[in-house]
């Protein structure tokens, strides 16, 4: 973040934070009574934000800019007397930045074009731990094992989390005596310095904005309060780069809210956030209608990883699934799935163009456990997750038709457990066997496989001894045998025409065909 | 079966097959343009039936007796002249007889009222092969792993299976030369000594009438040929106590076929079979309309297992999934599934209050394949699912309440890897966590756990390192953990009131609560 004093020049990074400050009145309530607002204007764009009180007589506009080259300001508002103007240079964006991430054909890119393969965690209350507790997770977030997380702006109350937060984003005290027209801006200072982090180590930051794991009454402050609380998260955050808006965590739970109120939550956000963060709902028993076209992703919650191209289909969104039940081994249903599973299903996701999303819940002696509180990770999980996420970052790039099963008439990604329905056209014909299978020796279509230029299967729980398929004979192929347990790769050499792909007969197994 | 002449006396068991022989012309086509039937009565029934023609002049009634007592018989019809009568005394039942299978309250029960839990496997070809390896399936078959068994009456011909059958059920040469007005009776005696077999093992015979893995015709014959065959096959076969009739395998790949064929097969069947044999048709891609009435139970292909109590409920007729894929390392994708898995998808069956179906598919020197040849078994599934149906018949009964997920208000028996949705009302509330759990410590409902007599709880992927509960405090329950892949059931003593029963964190686990 590059922060100026209204009047004065700078230079900021494109897609960094550029914030300018100004004093101002403090009497009455600043939070209510007064406002500021700027235009930040360059060559390919001219943007009108509000800004915020930060406390202390101190006000703030935050600009994040899309283009390079040299920009002009103006600050002006009901906070101070006349308006202040200035310029400042926006240089080229640091290395390894990429811009925000949109949602583009089905999947993610980031603004410059990147693709982006999320792959998530959870950690709900980490910003409420204690510091030592945030910079360890800090730490584990750095190992690489996640590109997006998952928390929320209030403090959660929750089975294992029901300490009181470090701070609250009100002034008043606990259980419930508050000032909703008065925030803390330390609370806010202190979230969005992780925002910043999360930026620095390329983790897009999910933003749960509302939830329903409540005893102080934040999840039912009134419509008034709630929409005060949206517009000053969406002046303080929405400048960051890696922002994405969860409008909430299990939406269906919170019993006080209606559509309507969900809709016009997404009415300011649309109006309010010029940078067009991602925006998703997250469902606990029933979905919310992600046809709306304000919601740009599917946030799901649910195991039935089989159906991710089914709801990424029929919504026409990307299929995210932002909880599938966690690796752990705590008594609740959501919080005990073994590490084995939890990377089968993510393989799952993928192959069949979706995204899973992971979580961490293994009893603790202090009952610090990752899906809440961050910390330290503890399950045989999270590398499984980087390995697959490295063979995303190597598949030749989204919307790649060969690469997502049923958009197409032959798919060329595939899992071993689907039936037959789902099982691309070569497959589905019992004739193809007996036309040109013979008594003991394997049955190969008579037909190339379409793959393409690249294929990934994934045999999940099954164990075949061997994949057999026939390639373009004209073409070579690179086959790699991968072990997505073990996180082995074996070069099985160069190919093409017909093969029979020998394995181990171990769960877990995929292989690789990458055209030359 | 006991066999007399027609004329003679007998005695024969309840149950058991009392046949009548005669001869006959021999004629013009014994199987077309001679007839013979039979008349069966005692106190408790009296029976007409068709008979057959068996060859070298001799024709047949079988019938098979529901009470025990004097009856007494009388044959005719064209194929010889006169009428024969006689009588006949039938004596109880043969230890661990109990009759005919029947379903009952969306599960299965013997006629004398015993449940009947079906722990099905498929060996589809195995009547069909060399001597030396039938003897070796019945000699598997004995172990007592499964207690129903799918397998057809036609030849097959599919990957792995295409050597030419032991014999053909019509007179005639390979591949297409027959003459589908006369029968082989050789075929049909071969056939039906093994469902014999199968009933001396306790083990039903859940014949396969039609299918589409075919190169000789016998899935294209015509209307008239078709319906002739039927009606042969009815009055061979329905006599045996443990036949079930399921009128195709993947029926919606016999393209020549259409739903007014399958219905007016079934028509014939509950026409012609007077004892009520269970019916079904298995689907391959598509269910066939199971709401109909002659359908006594949903014979599923498919992996979904979590669909259990859904379809089960939707058709209101007990779930058998005969197939969710099969255990081995064939490439094929219905045959690769490690035995963990399929292990599992039989309790998730189970606690859903529907039934799974084993196959096997471990690639071979000869080709020599259970799933469609029988002769031996080799993996690591049989056993386990002996296990589940030891611990299936150690329950109250069938149709128990509290044994059957979403048959009322709670359930007492489920799945760990279901969504909230589907877990207990007692799970669903987040706020019985708030209102009663504190930091650190377990957090227990208040309300006792409605869980009735029994409950059996099936963890599958999750491993929970404890399982918290309350039971009612006036009564005492015993509480078992059971290792389901291990085999191993470890007693945790008497129990009531608030428990904390602890799991050793591995996948596979169950635990079993039953009031004393």
């Amino acid at each position: 973040m590059k922060t100026i004093h209204a009047g004065e020049t700078g230079t900021v990074n494109k897609w960094e934070v550029f914030e300018v400050e100004a004093e101002g009145f403090s009497d009455k309530n600043p939070f209510l009574d007064y406002h500021i607002a700027g235009t930040f204007a360059g060559k390919g764009e001219s943007v009108a934000v509000d800004g915020f009180y930060d406390g202390g007589g101190v006000y703030k506009v935050r600009f994040m800019p899309s283009f390079e080259g040299e920009y002009s300001y103006e600050i002006g508002g009901s906070f101070a007397q006349g308006i202040k103007s200035g310029s400042f240079t926006v240089a080229p964006p640091k290395e390894g930045v990429h811009g925000p991430v949109r949602a583009v054909n089905r999947h993610f890119a980031y603004a410059d074009g990147t693709p982006f393969y999320p792959i998530g965690t959870t950690c709900y209350a980490w910003t409420h731990q204690p510091p030592e507790v945030q910079e360890q997770t800090i730490e584990e977030l750095g190992k690489g094992y996640f590109n997006k997380i998952r928390f929320c702006v209030f403090p959660k109350s929750y089975v294992y989390n029901l300490r009181e937060p470090q701070t609250y984003p009100y002034e008043g005290a606990p259980l419930d005596n508050w000032d909703f027209t008065r925030f803390d801006p330390g609370h806010f200072r202190r979230f969005e310095k992780r925002i910043g982090d999360l930026a620095e180590l390329g983790i897009e930051a999910d933003i749960i904005v509302m939830h329903p794991y409540d005893r102080w009454g934040f999840s039912n402050m009134g419509a008034e309060n709630d929409d005060h609380y949206w517009k000053y998260i969406i002046a303080r955050f929405a400048a960051f780069r890696n922002v994405w808006w969860s409008l909430a965590n299990e939406f269906d739970f919170l019993q006080n809210k209606t559509t309507a109120d969900w809709e016009r939550y997404a009415k300011i956000l649309c109006e309010k956030d010029p940078y067009n963060h991602l925006r998703s709902i997250h469902n606990a028993l029933v979905f919310y209608d992600h046809t709306r076209k304000w919601v740009t992703h599917c946030s799901i919650q649910s195991p039935a990883v089989e159906k991710t191209a089914e709801w990424r289909d029929q919504y026409g969104k990307p299929a995210v699934f932002d909880e599938m039940v966690y690796e752990g081994n705590i008594d609740e249903g959501f919080g005990r799935l073994s590490a084995q599973e939890l990377v089968r299903r993510f393989w799952e996701c993928a192959v069949r163009g979706g995204y899973g999303g992971h979580g961490e819940t293994y009893k603790h002696p202090e009952d610090i456990i990752w899906w809440s509180h961050g910390g330290r990770l503890h399950g045989e999980s999270p590398e499984r997750i980087r390995f697959l996420m490295n063979i995303l970052y190597e598949t030749p790039g989204f919307g790649l038709k060969q690469f997502r099963p049923n958009d197409g008439d032959f798919a060329g990604v595939f899992s071993c457990d689907e039936t037959v329905a789902n099982i691309p056209a070569p497959y589905m014909q019992p004739t193809s066997y007996l036309v040109f299978g013979c008594e003991g020796t394997v049955a190969i279509p008579e037909e190339p496989m379409a793959i393409g230029s690249y294929c990934l299967v994934y045999f999940g729980n099954a164990r075949p001894s061997c994949f057999e398929c026939r390639l373009d004979e004209s073409a070579a192929y690179e086959v790699e045998v991968i072990d997505t347990w073990e996180m082995q790769i074996e070069k099985r050499g160069r190919m093409s025409g017909k093969m029979v792909i020998y394995l181990p007969g171990k769960e877990y197994m995929a292989i690789r065909i990458r055209e030359q």
